[in-house]
């Protein structure tokens, strides 16, 4: 009884909102206030590109923008996370959607993705598996990344150029469905889109860096940088109605898009769909959880936050199953809309509620104006965005660094341009799982010697130490497993055939944390070996935990004689002591 | 020209038997010839059963025991194990054969097997991919054993009751096939396989523990157990001659086996089928290669002889070669075979030519007798041979040590009985990795104090130490890569939140080995963001090679103000007497 509530302590557990929204100040209040607007100004036109990035009608991505950053919301562990349609997942929505083209619409489709991720994030929040998806390594990531962005700026050419393009997100047959139609370019699209883009592209950096050189304060430069996509959109719909660029010269533009929300899309039901887009459902799944949680957690540590990631995984579950039932797509935390809440002062979710609500009342009232923006317009907004994606300096940086991490990013980067998003995901993960697994295969492994006068063991091959003919003292620095255990079982037989008179070998285990069963099976297989041969192998600087689990395995007992010592030094003493007592026959 | 004959040396290197040969004594070639013999003895029966196994005519494991193990013998580094068909690689084969059905011979499409396999090795050997086989790790390698063996049992149900199978190695089919004819076995049969297994059973333990207690030398007691199924082949030979089981019981006798060694078959040039066959090929040279270079290691161990992995891989690869072009079947070190050929006396791999040699004898001369040999009596050889290799036991023995290896053990057992043969290997290694990054993405976090009065360092939960309250020590025992960076985070975050006097906060890096890029850009992050939050982030105690890592990536420069210290106490005396001179704010 003396825990207070307990009901508003389960309450707080389940919904983080209530514990913000306690000691929320009308300081807070104007902070999200204004937060919230300058983000939806930026998703706006973000969430219809991304929507026809996916292969969707553009107001999907509006649908997006509504119901599923409330539901975000209420659930998240992050304070400053917008979530919305994002560029990458959008694309991974289009490779699936291609894949099972014919069956039900594009929209259909969508919402059942939707709903796919939403329940696979609540399952990984009850399996507890936030932190599986660490296995994503970042080669793997910036790999895939690139390529996918790549793979985005080939899609939005058709738009650009006004021509047909192709449903698919395989790169070659991109190519060459621009190739195909390259001849039959609209100038006046051309212009439009490529005058989109330069004017996106001087609102990048160069405007910022001449406002901020007029002496503007850095956070209205970045709000006016950042409204770039929205005043492009309102440029270009000038432009369309005042030209008559659509009706005269043929610039396609988006159409009509309804009022409101949609009614549910009967299509959801289909077993045969869901079951074929669950791969495509869990590949967004892991990426779309990925990219939110590393940028929640970069901007919560700016403040000293924490972000938990198995909340995360209940918020964006939430955000997604809202956005399946709105008639969006999958959604996602989107990195230059977070930033943009984060550095216009979001101070909670809050903001995200603004945007959202903002995002309702475009759809509500003036929605159908956007009905003569041109395809092209939006092209030139993805495209500028996810050019800030592609990072193949990274693979210069990694070589320098490590090579066969360069090695993973170029593998992911180049299995997706070519076997495609979602294969290309696959090779990547497994690539860097074995190049994970390479390492650890191969241990440092060093003989060791005293350095006289000391009880300090140090490698031969560096210090100058004194060493043992019968005695030979082998360290590991890596955890015994059947990664390393044969190198380990190499090294020393090799060791032995070059040094026939050694009688006691000595493997010390400072760096050892963890020994797994194969190895055990090869210590003790190891140790029969040897004693055959007429040598005893011993350990010494178990760690604790170490000792416990060969203890517990019956270790000991088959290492006779050999023995486990506790220090190294003891190792020596006993060993050097009994050879000289008993002298070998 | 100091060097001797150079020429000499190199063919030393290529062929390890010119090594063994000089030297070579009377003693030996005694020795050799024997238990060459004595080997030959216990390969004929095995060869035929294993062939059957295979779906092959019988014939088939006669033909892979002539050439292949003297190819082998000519390359090999192992001195005693004795190579030709065996039981897990057989059934291998059976289930390859089954999925290419209807093309090409069962025969024809064994030798693409044998070539490809071989060839696979060789590519091995030129990339010195010895070490890589061990990513097979002991639970993947026991559950698929334990698995294969008791599909080879239930295959073996239909010839020892005669009646008819499937040429399906998915448990559930064979299981099918059994009940389905179950009706119609045949007596005389059933009678004959049952004797069989009985006689077997009796000469595998009791046999030899009888003929100890009555002071039998244990070499011969061990030849004369042996022996067992080549007597089970005469005899059941003798029953069916004697009571005319073929023709008045309707037995089924393995049929006539042509002489000498075939013509090579046109159908190995298929490129269909030499492609279809590649993955099977893949993975059974993969179990072919680990059985083998497993079973060499441990007796080479035994006399302090080294064992070649890429020597070894040259040598099957060459014995596989050897077999594909003699019309048999894929080849491996056999266990049972390589310990009567070691317990026998085999000294060098003389006497695996003089097993070849014996079988092509047989080939040649009397391989004819074997035609009324009863299926049943091959079936019976077989299943008592193989019923050795189910090790149920194993899984509570890991259990006990390390449930994830005994999971992972299940998983490949449960996998291979419901998937089949080669998926169930795939997915049992799949796991096996998976275990091994969950492993290493949960690494052992300690926050550290310093036991008064001295320079050690220890972990606050089992020491009575001090602490200061801005500074924090916190060491990982585990390398930093992408599989736990994330959750050394989350330690570090969810400590500060706790502990908000916290300035200092000094990562000891004594138990790390390795940072991979995802953990380095992670490391650069982490500091960024502690940074804006008021916290240093320092390293202590870096390895050299990990040092030269960090300064190579430019990360000092990044930490600061963070430093690294060469030591715990270093940074705890710098950093506690840096507070001392700037009081918190």
């Amino acid at each position: 009884m003396s825990a207070g509530h307990p009901g508003v302590g389960r309450l707080a557990r389940l919904l983080p909102a209530a514990a913000w929204l306690r000691g929320y100040t009308r300081a807070d209040l104007n902070a999200d206030l204004a937060a919230g607007l300058i983000t939806a100004v930026l998703l706006v036109p973000q969430a219809m590109a991304y929507a026809m990035l996916a292969g969707l009608p553009p107001q999907v991505g509006l649908y997006a923008g509504v119901a599923a950053p409330i539901a975000y919301a209420l659930f998240a562990s992050s304070r400053v996370l917008a979530v919305g349609p994002v560029s990458v997942t959008a694309i991974m929505v289009a490779s699936a959607l291609a894949g099972v083209a014919g069956r039900g619409s594009p929209a259909a489709n969508a919402l059942v993705l939707a709903l796919e991720s939403g329940l696979l994030l609540f399952a990984m929040a009850a399996l507890r598996l936030g932190g599986m998806v660490s296995f994503l390594s970042h080669p793997v990531l910036s790999g895939f990344t690139s390529a996918a962005a790549i793979v985005i700026v080939l899609t939005q050419v058709p738009p650009l150029l006004g021509i047909g393009g192709t449903a698919s997100t395989a790169s070659h047959e991109i190519v060459a469905a621009i190739a195909a139609h390259l001849g039959d370019f609209e100038p006046a699209t051309l212009a439009l889109g490529a005058a989109s883009i330069v004017l996106l592209a001087l609102a990048g950096r160069p405007l910022p860096r001449l406002l901020l050189r007029l002496r503007m304060p850095a956070a209205r430069a970045t709000a006016l940088s950042r409204g770039a996509p929205l005043a492009v959109v309102l440029l270009a719909l000038a432009a369309v109605a005042g030209l008559e660029l659509d009706r005269a010269y043929g610039v396609a533009t988006i159409g009509a898009i309804p009022r409101g929300l949609p009614a549910p899309d009967p299509g959801f039901l289909r077993l045969d769909t869901w079951l074929a887009l669950l791969p495509s459902a869990a590949l967004i799944t892991v990426i779309s959880y990925v990219e939110s949680i590393s940028i929640a957690k970069i901007l919560a540590h700016r403040r000293r936050q924490r972000v938990d990631a198995n909340q995360e995984l209940v918020a964006l579950g939430a955000a997604n199953v809202a956005a399946a039932f709105t008639g969006g797509m999958p959604v996602a935390g989107g990195f230059s809309r977070t930033m943009v809440n984060f550095v216009a002062g979001a101070r909670t979710q809050l903001a995200g509620i603004v945007t959202a609500v903002a995002m309702g009342a475009i759809l509500l009232s003036f929605a159908h104006l956007f009905a003569r923006l041109p395809q092209a317009a939006l092209a030139a907004i993805v495209v500028v965005a996810v050019a800030q994606l592609i990072d193949l300096g990274e693979v210069r940086r990694l070589w320098r660094y490590q090579r066969r991490d360069a090695a993973v990013l170029l593998l992911t980067l180049g299995a997706v341009l070519v076997f495609g998003i979602e294969l290309g995901l696959v090779v990547g993960v497994l690539a860097s799982l074995l190049a994970h697994l390479w390492r650890t295969s191969r241990p440092h492994v060093a003989l060791l010697g005293r350095i006289p006068g000391t009880q300090l063991f140090r490698n031969v091959r560096r210090h100058e130490v004194e060493t043992w003919p019968h005695l030979a003292l082998v360290r590991v620095d890596e955890n015994l497993s059947f990664a390393n255990i044969g190198r380990v079982e190499d090294f020393i037989m090799a060791h032995l055939a070059r040094h026939p008179r050694v009688e006691h070998l000595v493997l010390v285990a400072s760096a050892v944390n963890d020994i797994d069963s194969t190895a055990l099976a090869a210590l003790e297989r190891l140790a029969a070996s040897l004693r055959d041969a007429g040598v005893a192998l011993h350990l010494a600087e178990v760690k604790g935990p170490v000792h416990d689990l060969l203890v517990r395995a019956g270790l000991p007992g088959r290492l006779a004689p050999g023995r486990i010592f506790f220090s190294t030094a003891e190792a020596v003493d006993a060993l050097t002591g009994a050879a000289r007592a008993a002298p070998a026959s």
